[in-house]
């Protein structure tokens, strides 16, 4: 376990690292959406998604250094998600990560313009890795961010929010809202280390089944959880009338189905004998999670 | 002439066709903002920026049927942007190409991520291209879209509405929101078909002085045009305070100015010979926009 943590932390530091060198600095007449950029990227993530890139990457004998900047992008999309999210038209956020949202901080069009710009720029720096991976890392980015993942489960989102829901589209909705991305993030890292099919396809297993328990692990958190400890507004979701897995089944439910999801997970590194102690590891974080 | 009407209107008929093809269909949980995407590519748009790559790719002898999805994915960033440059926070418009904007058709939420997925959508449509050429299209068009482009240009245009504005800031305005799309269109085409140094260093500068006289024109068309002909709000420019070329230098020399840079892209243009016909006709053909 404490081998994880330090993993984690050391991981932490190299994409917050690597993010700095990345983002562009703020200076000239685009000033203000490059301080926007900073201060949401900067606002305290956790780099789950890059740190499960640089995790199954390492898994599959990558090279992390080469892996890095893909990481990032990963970053910045998540980023740019949760800013467009924020804002009044859609989920009205004041606080993330336990400071005011971006267009809170600044206004609204920087806030819009930022977002967008972290998606552009996530682009842009997949279009710099070794040449041999770029169209296919480009591909798993943008569909796994697109209206066939993360976008499409935002929308439902947005559509359902408010009205009776069954479990099939409370079910697509996290699959594409949260899923796309931390599936993409796992298979962006074996791609870069030039993974075999049979290895792909196991890690693809632990990756879908390790989304949806984050976002129900997320969903049980707005509930139980203050906004000191979150960070984020509490009980939001309920707020916004939105379905989750707590309101579908109860927080007891919710967490048995976490905790099976993570089981699920696991089961798919079992080829990967010892060399999955990571992935493990984060699985039961994600099982386990208070924040 | 008719031979350049011809070529525009077989271009624009082509790339329709593609934008179709590459479209999502609105079924599904994800409809509204599949719905929301086509409505805003669908509501009339001339394709300037598909026909230049095509145009480009043509004189360097490309493949025009290779060349097609990248001249779509450029009208998709275009087509973002338009969504939400029009957003409340941003310019506030009711009314492009004739037709309700994206948010006042569907709602903010919706052309927010109608948006946001037509850039992503751009980049996934990249990644299919052949692989030989995805990670130079995908650098080209993330650097011209983001903000050393054409966010930069639409920032320092919304941090500058309503201050006064000294040429070179309105200069700087203009050739990032406008001018890198457009040089990138060239640029892209050019790549595709594999031209060599020289050609695409004088193709970068038609498309530099093109793009700048392209706005330059859309500037005194905002002042002298009513809405029935541009489709737009009409005097937009001056009811924002935005500082136009007009505004600096008054229409005639504006009109000069906007002459002065067609004359300049075509001299750009020399060496290719009776290859660039469609190139030179194309900036004739901004140099006297009606519209």
């Amino acid at each position: 376990m404490n081998k994880l943590k330090q993993y984690l932390e050391d991981s932490r530091q190299m994409v917050d690292k690597e993010l700095d060198r990345l983002l562009p600095k703020p200076v000239g007449l685009e000033e203000s959406v490059c301080d926007a950029m900073r201060y949401s990227v900067f606002a305290g993530g956790k780099r789950i998604r890059p740190i499960l890139l640089l995790a199954a990457n390492k898994l599959c004998e990558g090279d992390s250094k080469q892996a890095l900047p893909a990481a990032c992008a990963l970053e910045m999309v998540h980023t740019y998600s949760l800013i467009h999210d924020d804002l009044p038209a859609i989920d009205n956020g004041q606080l993330r990560r336990g400071k005011p949202t971006t267009h809170k901080k600044f206004n609204e069009a920087v806030a819009i313009l930022a977002g967008d710009a972290l998606l552009t720029l996530a682009f842009e720096t997949l279009a710099r890795c070794p040449e041999a991976f770029v169209a296919q890392l480009v591909y798993e980015l943008a569909t796994a961010a697109g209206t066939t993942g993360m976008i499409g489960g935002q929308v439902a989102d947005i559509e359902w929010t408010g009205r009776g829901m069954e479990y099939p589209t409370l079910e697509f909705i996290h699959s594409h809202k949260t899923g796309a991305l931390i599936t993409a993030a796992i298979r962006m890292g074996a791609i870069l280390a030039k993974a075999d099919e049979t290895a792909l396809k196991s890690l693809t297993g632990y990756g879908r089944c390790l989304g949806l328990a984050f976002q129900i692990a997320d969903d049980i958190l707005d509930v139980e959880s203050s906004s000191a400890l979150t960070g984020k507004d509490s009980g939001a979701d309920a707020a916004l009338g939105k379905a989750t897995y707590p309101r579908l089944f109860g927080v007891s439910e919710s967490r048995q189905r976490c905790l099976g999801l993570i089981d699920q997970a696991k089961k798919h590194l079992a080829d990967f004998g010892a060399r999955a102690d990571l992935l493990e590891g984060i699985a039961d974080m994600v099982g386990n999670r208070t924040a």
